[in-house]
């Protein structure tokens, strides 16, 4: 019997007009029948919201030819929920691949990637599902030095699928030439903000968010360091948050409650 | 020496003006100096978002006497990194406690949660730090049952901490009586989605968002067992999301690049 052509789900968060999905989509064309899910706009910092308080529109696109294409109102997580529901009426896409973004998102930026958070809710319909990453995040962003590892991780994943409640974060360095592929943790870092107070014309405060990424994580084993070393960081990623070590600690507390 | 006062911030997704967060500051005012950062209206299901693309507001409000209160534009994320670095001015909080929740924040739900993402973003910035969420999510739910609990769970985390890099996901049943804490792990369980979709009168297509709570899940360890049993639970949550047990199998993966 032959067997079916995988049907591939491809979504972003910065926009259906990104260069960095249409490298995707030309990527893992060969691997399966692709349909293209993005957000109207960019989406970037996201995270995992979703739209409750207004609807959300979805609409197909024609940007480029022969490519079946939808772009919504949504955030990249409400685009994977429309996505599955609304296009592949239940029957759950092969593969959920997301991106390229247009900038890492190693170690503690998978929490507030859209990129990432669209791959996640992928996973949670328990489909293998792959967010890709490159440092540049410059609109005219080259991807083509990531093709090759993209189209190599995809057909693994199609392969071999991923282990229940887990997807994968990956994310290419820019270099003349990648090294290869690490399997890495998510390195400990976080951003020290820096907020750019401003005066509006009448008089009142506003805010830019800025800050520095900061470091605090010398392992040779975490995402950053494969990056800093010219290596594609691949790390699996789980939608599971509970601190299990902490249960047993926990357990020791004692809740004097006083109704 | 006397020990000096705690600062806890206060903050939640359901805006300034949510009977919830109302509450909670309440509940918390007796152990230490109390500051309220909040959003401008409501911000349910805006998960770990940040606002890169847009200035953000931060001003100081004037709803309940005495209370040290400021408002923004932003997302709840938002609000704790505009806390700690325009208000607290690197001087960490030595608490940071997020809603309480007009309704639940259980298993899956704390990946889409702008409360728990708040609490976790308390977290990343080394604060000790628990979002609360009640079993119900009407504007003028009745949170008196919950408050004891927050009031001792709070104490606790005051008094011994919480392991770097984790935080508290405490959620209250609706019920005659709470009969006590479990620690607990977060459910199996998904979402199954079902757009409601519509025409608007230019008969186009627009969908909003609805679904079923789906457990898959039948252990008597998780939250959802203890809270359909009557018991307030508590999740010790981490944001580092590596899926450790994954990676030795990853490494047998071979990534054939051709160039």
């Amino acid at each position: 019997m032959k067997k079916e052509i995988p049907n591939i789900l491809v979504v972003n968060d910065d926009g259906v007009d990104a260069p960095g999905i249409r490298t995707l989509m030309e990527a893992v064309k060969d691997l399966g029948r692709v349909v293209v899910v993005a957000p109207d706009g960019p989406q970037s910092g996201m995270g995992h919201a979703i739209t409750i308080n207004k609807p959300l529109r979805l609409d197909r696109v024609f940007i480029y030819p022969d490519v079946e294409m939808y772009k919504s109102s949504g955030t990249p997580v409400d685009c994977v929920k429309l996505a599955v529901n609304k296009i592949f009426k239940g029957k759950k896409p092969d593969l959920c691949v997301s991106g390229i973004n247009h900038g890492l998102n190693q170690s503690i930026n998978v929490i507030y990637s859209g990129t990432m958070s669209a791959a996640m809710e992928g996973a949670i319909e328990s489909i293998p599902s792959i967010g890709f990453s490159y440092d540049d995040f410059t609109y005219d962003a080259d991807f083509s030095a990531c093709v090759p590892f993209v189209k190599a991780i995809a057909k693994q994943v199609l392969d071999h699928g991923l282990p229940q409640g887990t997807l994968l974060n990956v994310n290419f360095p820019k270099t003349e030439k990648i090294k290869g592929v690490k399997i890495c943790r998510q390195a400990n870092a976080k951003w020290a903000e820096e907020f750019d107070e401003r005066k509006d014309p009448h008089k009142r405060n506003y805010y830019w968010l800025t800050g520095v990424f900061q470091l605090n994580d010398k392992g040779e084993d975490t995402d950053v360091w494969a990056l800093e070393n010219d290596y594609a960081s691949v790390v699996p990623v789980q939608f599971d948050l509970t601190a299990h070590h902490v249960i047993p600690q926990l357990n020791n507390w004692s809740f004097d409650v006083k109704p």
